[in-house]
């Protein structure tokens, strides 16, 4: 029970994107609800081997970390802070503390989860950060750009950063997103 | 697409129920998440044949909902509008149009785990009803009285409104938490 109550400060954590309405900011509580039920929703946009079961999962572990980190918008410093070296060790050191809270064997397996989250190699870990990245880029579109307008951000930075990794686990998901941001960013420009 | 924009509103409806901090009330979007981490952490305390992932799935969609019906409190009313022939209705009336917005089968399948959860007549419903009744009594308990205090809840009506239906799908777990209220009322009372 100690880890569910402190599971609970998730919901402070603020994220750069906004609601769908740019009404506030998104916390990473809610944020991790809403890639979850992306993952049942989007279902069909898995590749083989892709257990959506165990993507729910990590993607409701995915982000608790960040009670301690907190979240690194992916475009901030120049889409460079997201993975550098002081960030991971940080995280890492959440890891060991907030899935400490928990009992083994439960905690270690929380954490092995959250590792192959992180780690982005198997088939379920490279679908869930697939989804974890295309949904920012959903309450940008319905908000009316969001972090592309906090952080400046181009088609082509867009694209790097963002694009190619939703691609990597959803390739027909990131055709028909990007479709949609092409609107976008001919009108920003 | 549409179905999952439209999801995003859940993180706009509030509930009674504060976040263990006290510091402001939770939405529904949150909620769910926490549910979702509750069914994976208290796993051991559900009852035979219950599967954890379909849990998790059903609470992941339990409360959509109330993007259209609000989150109805369950000591609102003196505990009576939880449930009434209305509230039910109008309900039955908001599953039609959200998950009306997937395509089938998809739709007719979250809808039937959204009625399954409702009807809470099999493992997996009465154990997902049971988190969902026993997550606000934490969230009380860790913010120092919450809903308790603002409906003037006693000991006996925390019983009857939620502790039944906590023990129902997870006896052990009611046991465990109903000794933690034990102090809070006395000390309230
Ligand atoms: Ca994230």
């Amino acid at each position: 029970m100690a880890f569910l109550v402190e599971a609970d400060r998730l919901k402070s954590v603020l994220r750069a994107t906004t609601l769908a309405d740019g009404s506030r900011r998104e916390n990473s509580g809610e944020h991790s609800w809403h890639l979850a039920l992306y993952a049942m929703v989007l279902a069909g946009e898995a590749g083989p081997g892709v257990s959506i079961d165990r993507v729910v999962r990590m993607l409701i572990l995915h982000d608790l970390v960040e009670i301690d980190v907190g979240d690194v918008p992916i475009h901030s410093s120049e889409g460079a802070a997201h993975g550098s070296a002081e960030v991971l060790a940080a995280e890492r050191a959440a890891a060991e503390r907030i899935f400490g809270l928990l009992p083994d064997p439960q905690g270690a397996e929380f954490r092995a989860l959250w590792e192959e989250f992180e780690a982005a190699q198997t088939p379920d870990a490279v679908f869930a950060k697939s989804l974890d990245r295309v949904q920012p880029v959903m309450q940008n579109l319905a908000s009316g750009g969001g972090t592309w307008v906090t952080y400046g951000v181009t088609a082509e930075q867009l694209e790097a950063r963002v694009g190619v990794k939703v691609a990597r686990g959803a390739p027909g998901l990131w055709e028909w997103v990007r479709e949609r941001t092409r609107g976008y960013f001919r009108s920003a420009s």
